[in-house]
């Protein structure tokens, strides 16, 4: 399977990087190729320079975002959230038809400082932009209520007896998505929340899961529905 | 000990039902005794009048909100969230001042339709309003992300191994909470997410709870932290 993954960060490597051990072929898409080869500065948590990590997972392929989206069977929206709408249109709208996007991204806005608030909420979400914006896209919200580590290794936590959500309008992509989130990273339990809209409830966990973040002082935690 | 509890909805029957039985002192505060008390239709659930609850629950005293503050040596919030500014006003500040008031309440706009979006939420939180309104009280968030059912009966839901939250600025009136959900309902992970900004996650939640109670068709659920 060809996957393209949209975003650089720890979150776009984390998962290129899972997805390409389990013997898939995989595309991370960047702005400018060359420029993110070229950084040499550490990111704001310690992140290594992304040529770094490109060294120790040399079969990752790189591209532009418009290259990623194009070469990606399914693609993969694991940008910031507050860039989520740029960057989708720059990957082009042609490049995303008709294709599972799963969106990762949180709508996130640190510009006033810790803990962030969203940019989009409560009546709206980002999953909910990113439909509207591209209709011809399935968009399938997933992965996004946990830290990057998790989403890979769920097993990491707990054993991995604990809850991930999806939502989606689309049903057959959601089920791909929720058979993918479970042959590909080992999730147990995946919750189907309903259309799209109820992206808004998972966008929303996020100002609890940073406090929790606080409290807890590592990424690795998730909550389980407990019934 | 007295316990002042405003609201005679589902939560403030359960919540005052339960701390009478293990031998407290209960008023439940409401706008009109007599009216609440005339009342024969079933509420909006297929809740039973009030006055049918009563006969059932003799124990439990009833009052205007003022009488109920001014008894409570604890006061609880189980009102309705777009009415508790309105209802905590006319109890009158100087019966919440100085005392625990513990926020059970949410900020829930169902005008709109199911599911609810919430009136306040993002940077800004109803505890805090309150907190803001009543400054010489200690407002404490507590038990908001749990139905009425679970609030005083954590056990019924997986042995009780899940989490509940308390924000709040005054940290023995915190501390105090954590320990009265333990002794009182039986609450075994309580979680301490720091000053009543806090709050704001807790009350985000709730959309994704509306969503979890979709999936779940029934109000015995929780969320676990598991790390």
């Amino acid at each position: 399977l060809k996957v393209g993954v949209l975003g650089s960060g720890i979150v776009g490597r984390t998962l290129a990087a899972k997805i390409a051990l389990i013997g898939n072929e995989v595309t991370i898409g960047t702005r400018d190729v060359e420029q993110l080869l070229a950084r040499t500065e550490s990111g704001p948590m310690g992140t290594p320079p992304f040529s770094v990590w490109h060294d120790e997972n040399p079969a990752v392929h790189l591209g532009t975002f418009g290259e990623t989206a194009a070469y990606g069977e399914i693609v993969m929206n694991a940008t910031a959230g507050v860039a989520s709408l740029e960057v989708l249109t720059s990957a082009g709208t042609q490049n995303l038809s008709g294709k599972l996007l799963i969106d990762v991204s949180n709508p996130l806005d640190f510009s006033k400082g810790m803990p962030p608030s969203l940019t989009i909420s409560n009546t709206d979400s980002l999953a909910e932009r990113i439909q509207a914006t591209f209709p011809e896209a399935k968009v399938v919200k997933a992965l996004n209520t946990v830290s990057a580590p998790v989403m890979v290794d769920p097993g990491a936590v707990g054993g991995g007896d604990h809850t991930m959500f999806v939502a989606g309008n689309d049903e057959p992509s959601k089920a791909r998505t929720s058979d993918l989130l479970k042959e590909w990273f080992g999730w147990q339990d995946v919750m189907d929340l309903g259309d799209l809209s109820n992206a808004r409830g998972m966008e929303m966990y996020l100002p609890l899961w940073v406090r929790i973040f606080g409290v807890v002082q590592a990424p690795f935690f998730n909550i389980k529905v407990v019934r």
